[in-house]
């Protein structure tokens, strides 16, 4: 069966994350790009993402992928993207769409991942960033947050910044780079890519650091969190609505084999 | 009675605009404020705002004012941003309160408005600017626009830009200044300034001027729908998630005589 990769961007706002969650009535992300997705091709669809995100946090690139009973022949010059415009509501756009070989899987084939948090330092809350930013008033040290970052570069156990209830068993990831920078004279980005991450890891990280900032604590507590193992010595996860999912990488082996449609 | 000024930023996305409509269950802007101003001066609140702006549309710095019971010594220091914060959805910001003069009144006083218009630019729809500006995905002329938009500056009839089923008898306005311009390489955004604007006046400019843009057509039509003085002939409204209210403007007299609280 022809099987196909697309990237899809969203805003997380109105969905309780994509996976669905036992709570609350507002759909997920994977079931609602599912439903279109059955619509388009009259058939069961089985989606895989590259991971899921929680709720409110947002995606610039998650990749995913299906496999599809149509043939071929039917699929080449297919706009999936187009298609699904007609299916999804406008917080999800698929971007774009490849025929992907049989050995590419979304969520097992990517070697690292990208993401971003965004906050706006200013002495108001804006309206229009309420649903895309955390906000934080007192002028945030940047060169401070950077020296905590140095910290989280490396592989390493993450044991630490992993939230309670979701443990896997393998809690050691790979962080390449993590760099705090100003992204307009008021809102600070962190830029965080890594081998994998674990569930709230880029939440909790940036929450640490944003207390250990606050409180004017050493940025060597964070190697001291690291070392500790432990979830209940970090400090709580940042807000969802700064996350964005920004890009995903695949082995260049694999993207040399998809065919864009 | 002391008189309070104040400004506040909204996401008109959500309300069914400054007033309340006849149709949809969507709360209205003046409603939600008022209600805040209720509980927190305990007292009858009779709301005015430089102008009403329509379902969708946003504020920037939306000027209201309000007389209140409470005795001008305990308005002194009182922070009115912060306390409305509590009252207020995370969709409606008080940016600053000041002390006015009796002879202040925010629709009646102000000399001139400046509205703006985004428009993202691009080959795909964005999901986070959904809420916040029309999409157009055929490369924009600015050019041309700029070239419509000539005709809309001076002192005279905007009968034609007026929407039907709000006509006020005396049509004639002054347009100070209307200018297109790349506000990023694929946002373009459209600022008008003028004495005053007849109902989805702006929205009626730009609807036409983007009408006439896609459809190759001398930008001497617009100078044309102005002379006929019929709503007819002009263009659709465009679309009012587009539309921000950015600044409203007081004589400098009544500006010099406001303390801010």
């Amino acid at each position: 069966m022809p099987r196909i990769k697309f990237t899809v961007s969203y805003d997380g706002t109105d969905f309780c994350g994509w996976q669905r969650q036992n709570h609350g009535d507002k759909p997920s992300l994977s079931a609602t790009i599912t439903q279109g997705l059955k619509k388009i091709f009259d058939q069961e669809i089985s989606l895989f993402a590259s991971g899921r995100t929680d709720a409110g946090v947002h995606a610039l690139n998650q990749v995913c992928h299906f496999d599809t009973t149509r043939p071929i022949e039917r699929l080449k010059g297919f706009n999936l993207s187009r298609a699904m415009k007609t299916q999804l509501p406008s917080s999800i756009v698929v971007k774009k769409a490849w025929l992907a070989p049989d050995d590419f899987h979304s969520t097992i084939s990517p070697d690292k991942k990208t993401y971003r948090y965004l906050i706006l330092n200013a002495p108001q809350p804006s309206v229009f960033l309420t649903r895309y930013a955390d906000w934080v008033y007192h002028p945030l040290n940047l060169d401070f947050l950077n020296e905590c970052s140095k910290f989280v570069v490396g592989n390493q156990d993450f044991k630490s910044f992993q939230s309670v209830g979701t443990e896997v068993p393998h809690t050691v990831r790979e962080v390449f780079d993590a760099k705090w920078e100003w992204r307009r004279p008021n809102i600070a980005q962190f830029t965080i890519t890594g081998s994998g991450f674990l569930k709230q890891m880029v939440r909790n990280i940036v929450g640490t650091q944003l207390l250990l900032e606050r409180k004017h604590l050493p940025a060597t507590i964070m190697k001291e969190i690291l070392e500790a193992k432990d979830r209940k010595v970090a400090g709580p996860p940042a807000v969802p609505q700064g996350l964005y999912l920004m890009r995903v990488y695949y082995p260049l082996d694999l993207d040399n084999r998809c065919l864009e449609l």
